[in-house]
């Protein structure tokens, strides 16, 4: 491999053959590439495109550059779901414990909050003892007993992603297609799976503004899934106002709680229960995602899955205390809230401000190696389409710092837009992708 | 400044501000901005273009990383010559002195050679005991007193450009012709400089390949020149065949005697005339290029230009009895000879060939570490027009490691073109382009 060559090749608009690319990728994770050479590459490749080969080629490098889990051995099928990234989104929590009661594995690898929406891994360690740095063996042990497992990204897994990320991040090369693919799907197709369900969020909250953004994204991922032979679906779902009542990690925990109990908000429960369906279909338990969100309903009615959910606690060193009555604990006495500058109906809410105040009130970090308040965070009173007096309270907000959270009251009132006329969201669910063509759902 | 803004804006197609770019380039040469940024930038520029107002501000940049010259106090006017490179091109060892004895100051900072072109420093370093390594007083001593100096460039003079240019080439970012300008102008105008005279060469041995690629590049330089107040001016030359009858370090010194004593090959002789003819207008000295090359073409002849390059020959420590019989060196015999394998007319001869030759028989560098051997080299018994016999005497090689040099003998047959035509060499300057428009000479 002469790596000049390969810049100079994807500088006019060629195509890098798969040996060279991958050993260009694994050469790069190894330290025999330098970054800046890599660099060039990528804005080479950044601003003359890839092909769907050369993609497919990124991806298979960078999940081989490390360890690619084998879990063959345990029976039935693995499927997980990803999501790019909202605000309010507590979906894993509910929906790992909830397809595993139904018979399907859910080997969950999740990271943590970075910019301006919440990580899997905060929520979960939000509960007291709540272990999410298991080993491999201890993951599989546990996928054997219990069909879940939650973990977060170990270093062996898709080495090539971490370093290519860093680069991408300090180089504005990150808002390209092929590249948040293979990022995504590099770590995804190296936990080993049968399936997977994805859930591009679209909307100013979400990474990708526009639909046409979204449906790109929601192709170039399930392209790259089938075509690594790992039958993938996405759904395309709305991310302008936060998802649920609550930001935030132990408030998410507690929302989440009364989601698995069969109550909580509706557009989280709609939420899961298509994920679930999908999740279940691709497991071969159900013969159609409406079926598998059916079934998904009435296992959060009837408690199977909060049953699941307490074992999974347990099986990872969780309190299980601590999450039967998550509601009741001083440190949720707000500390703040913000009340309707006028009366009328909410007309929209932006989700990326909140986000982001949620961030600055300790909820979620600035900086990878910042701490996070477990108690910080958003309720709120009123979503979009509901209807508003003068002085009525919108959002109360959390926190143990009372001036830092106090702060973000004035930013958190601009999220919210105040008119005369009645208004509604908009559906949830925007599209669903399986590779042969979109559904509108 | 925010270097991934930066380069995000080069990315998307946008100017970046003078303030930003400058910043970029002073803060990339203090070393407070990495390698793998500024890979990205230059490929981000290279794929979308830099505007005329982008590369002014680069040039001032990377001649304001450095040291520049103040020549004020030096009465007369300062002009240099620079030439992009070719085979056989000896035309600085004459040039030089001659401008200088007509006078006109020449303070001319010249390079190594790399690649398949020499360079003036080896030349001239291949005379006994002459030193190129002054400093910059020592130079401005020497400039006043003989109205020359000839030396190499310091480490205080656009070191912005040698870590630019080392970055480029491991990140295929080197053809690109605002960053070509870039290189040269920001080292030339750090001279200090009233005017400059740029040689750029057009054919196999060069660099430019192409009419346009020469037209392209002698455009961008002489713009840039115009920009930052230095009138300058550039000859689009021949580089098809070698400069001359020699190629090698001796041989060329060998060469430039015989032209500063009013003899030596014609094209020499012209192309040495035609560009002091520029230099001496562009000083202030003649009124017309044509009359300044005739003053030239008289100092040849009547001994004043061969006179003064006696004077810088001791001025820098060479040793002036050395050059008095050049030819006469006992390791000038030639160790191979190569015979015209058919009668015919010399078709053409591929300088870029015979370039790469003797820097394989040990006339130049492969790597920058490598030393140089005086003596090496190829003495051209045929030029292209020439007719040739059966049997005939091509080339003589020269060079202290006998087998080294033998080596080449077939690159070196293959160089020649002998078809059974008449034929001619086409002519030696091609265009001349001073920032108003093109005139074919």
């Amino acid at each position: 491999m002469n790596v000049v060559e390969s810049i100079r090749l994807k500088r006019d608009g060629g195509e890098v053959s798969p040996e060279d690319l991958r050993e260009l990728v694994l050469a790069y994770t190894r330290g025999d590439v330098p970054d800046y050479q890599v660099s060039a590459f990528l804005m080479a490749a950044f601003l003359n495109g890839m092909t769907d080969a050369e993609t497919d080629t990124l991806v298979d490098a960078m999940l081989r550059s490390g360890e690619v889990l084998d879990l063959e051995a345990i029976p039935g099928a693995k499927i997980d779901k990803h999501s790019t990234g909202g605000v309010g989104d507590k979906i894993s929590l509910i929906l790992a414990p909830l397809v595993a009661c139904l018979g399907v594995n859910v080997p969950m690898i999740s990271g943590r909050g970075l910019g301006h929406s919440g990580g899997t891994l905060d929520k979960l360690e939000s509960i007291p003892g709540f272990r999410t740095d298991l080993s491999v063996d201890r993951m599989k042990t546990q996928l054997g007993d219990l069909g879940v497992a939650m973990m977060g990204q170990t270093a062996e897994i898709a080495p090539a992603d971490r370093k290519l990320y860093a680069l991408r991040d300090v180089t504005a090369t990150v808002e390209f297609i092929p590249f948040i693919a293979a990022s995504i799907m590099s770590k995804k197709l190296a936990e080993g799976l049968d399936g997977l369900v994805l859930d591009v969020k679209v909307g100013a909250g979400a990474f990708m503004k526009t639909p046409a953004q979204a449906r790109e994204l929601a192709e170039a991922l399930v392209n790259v899934g089938q075509l690594r032979g790992c039958p993938t679906v996405a759904l395309m779902t709305a991310m302008d106002q936060p998802l649920g009542r609550t930001i935030g990690n132990w408030l998410e925990v507690a929302e989440s709680v009364d989601v698995l109990r069969g109550g909580g908000p509706e557009d989280v429960r709609t939420l899961t229960c298509a994920l679930a369906g999908e999740m279940l279909t691709l497991g071969g338990r159900t013969s159609s995602p409406a079926e598998g969100a059916a079934q998904a309903a009435e296992a959060l009615d009837d408690g199977r899955a909060w049953q699941r959910f307490v074992e999974l606690v347990k099986a990872q060193g969780g309190d299980a205390g601590a999450i039967e009555s998550p509601w009741d604990r001083p440190e949720l006495e707000p500390v703040a809230s913000v009340e309707a500058p006028r009366g009328g109906f909410v007309q929209a809410i932006d989700a990326f401000r909140l986000g982001v105040a949620s961030v600055r009130m300790g909820a979620g970090r600035a900086r990878k190696e910042d701490s996070v308040d477990a108690f910080a965070g958003l309720t709120l009173n009123k979503k979009v389409g509901d209807p508003v007096g003068e002085g009525e309270t919108l959002v109360l907000l959390h926190g143990s710092d009372a001036t830092r959270v106090a702060e973000q009251a004035k930013e958190v009132e601009a999220a919210f837009d105040i008119g005369p006329t009645p208004a509604s969201a908009g559906s949830l669910i925007r599209g669903r992708f399986d590779g042969g063509g979109w559904n509108d759902t």
